[in-house]
């Protein structure tokens, strides 16, 4: 299989600035395999979705997002369960990029993580997430399901410390990989 | 079983101006059943959910939603369904809404309906709030389900004209008062 | 409220003799509030669903199985996950026991309870069998959710012996019988 | 891309001799696309699943159906929905398959058809089996969806005879033998 760069969009759930999701996401720079680079979005500064908004024209916000989706070869979303579902500023940001004229998440290879205090991690998000997905067109990896339940002992001073849960994600990041390259072959 | 006055809130889950699910909560006015009142919330001006900014003060659009949730007898939620699941923005008021210490939404009865121009209606979209109303502790009814399909057709300027659409809401209306007042029995 | 008896049907998702969700099931004998009682539900030798078989004549199990559901005051389920969902079998009594001409699931209160080796219980499976009792009008708790992970330490010789588990089944039994107890007040 | 050979196999989850999903899958035979065959699975004679029964060796029914889809390089399902859900019977189908030592599931492309007589056709159902096919590791299309609403109206006499909903068939065996011989590059 070709060893093409592959460029990974990075996308957190949370917005607050010690996010156990955020930092696991920041965790990935140091264990992206050869050739794969990450980029990360900032969704806090998206206006609320709003059909009126958009025919007026996208908010400078939305077309940095939608053009940063557009550019990436593979999508990482790293999301906390709020509510037993994703986050409103997560589907907030999807809402966005999602529409019309062009739909760039379409079509992309992506995978799903999510830390948490509690023991069921964010299951019950990334099912709603995965469900999403349909709509979008994402081709999720089905395995390694990244739940990473009681965060508070693996994180310390803001850095993914726990080293299984490291190697966990590296195994998630080569996951993505493989399948990136390989529905790369269509092209 | 008495005939104690109940207080609706309705929540839309879309912020356009011509949004089809705002002018279904606006049809429920003239389908009220005696004794019961609707306001509706607005959940266009909240930020976008971030714990930082809740640990400095609630902001006031956040604290006036709380307040409208916790002053109801019950909720309607009246949603489009945006990429298989509910619209990011009305997540995002719930994710506001339910934070400590208290959870305004606790124990309430609840409604949803929803329109939109397609066929399968909005029903992907009211199961996903259906799992997030179990963390929420809302005592959803089962029956019946208001998922208005072919919503073009059922609309004229900004009315819901369509008369059998009117009847089913209004047989919402009196199964979620039954609900409501057969829980109210508990204190 | 009045202190009325209250009649469960508990119904195991599992066939397997040492099944850790029938143990869990049988645990409840030794936990019931004052005035409720327990019968088991028997599901191990109904045929597959086939309406073709119902069109000639309810098959006698699936006869005494709907006997049972329709003099129960409320329904609780024991049930394992299998691949993401509840087992077939468990979703194979209830394909029979709903069909018309009357539908003996519809309007009783329930609860959901599942034990498995692994942590994160059986949640897929409980949100699955919530989304099913929508349409069969089953009335839900939605609290306490039991899913009891680390089930091999928590049971001895085919017993529920960890006493914190069984504390939480007690809140269970207590939640459904209140609940049952609050919506007869209908009639 | 090469023009393998793809063997389909097909599992309709209803039992019934007249079952529009049987017909559905049926009317695939003349809709194949070049170097692809169809087979049709038997999921009427397994006994329910018992891991007790299992311990003791295979059933011959579960046999056969294991070595079907371990033979096949995609699997098509056609399913109603009963209860909000898949067919007990097709997960039933599904928990004696995917049992170890072996799981013959994993890795295969796949796809979901449904027909029912109502509007919002089997949604409900196809969401289910997409979240059991994470755990399968089930590779699902995306695109399309095929949800036959208004089915009495588009068989006669136990075939599809709508057009508009053949030439959607035949869409849906494009797209999944597409991928299918996509993933087969990894090999």
């Amino acid at each position: 299989m070709s060893q093409t760069d592959i460029k990974i969009l990075g996308i957190s759930g949370s917005l607050r600035a010690a996010s156990y999701n955020t930092a696991a996401l920041k965790a990935l720079y140091e264990l992206l395999p050869p050739g794969v680079t990450l980029t990360e979005a900032d969704i806090s500064d998206l206006p609320l979705y709003n059909d009126d908004v958009r025919e007026k024209g996208w908010p400078p916000a939305v077309e940095r997002l939608r053009k940063q989706i557009a550019e990436a070869d593979a999508i990482i979303f790293s999301t906390p369960e709020y509510n037993y579902s994703i986050p409103g500023v997560l589907k907030n940001a999807i809402d966005w990029a999602s529409r019309p004229p062009s739909q760039p998440f379409a079509g992309k290879p992506a995978a799903i993580m999510g830390a948490s205090p509690g023991a069921i991690g964010t299951a019950r998000a990334q099912y709603h997430l995965r469900q999403i997905g349909v709509f979008l067109d994402l081709k999720f990896i089905n395995q390694p399901e990244v739940m990473i339940g009681g965060a508070a002992d693996r994180f310390e001073a803001g850095k993914l410390t726990h080293e299984p849960t490291r190697e966990f994600l590296k195994k998630m990041l080569v996951s993505l990989t493989d399948w990136t390259r390989l529905l790369q072959q269509k092209k």
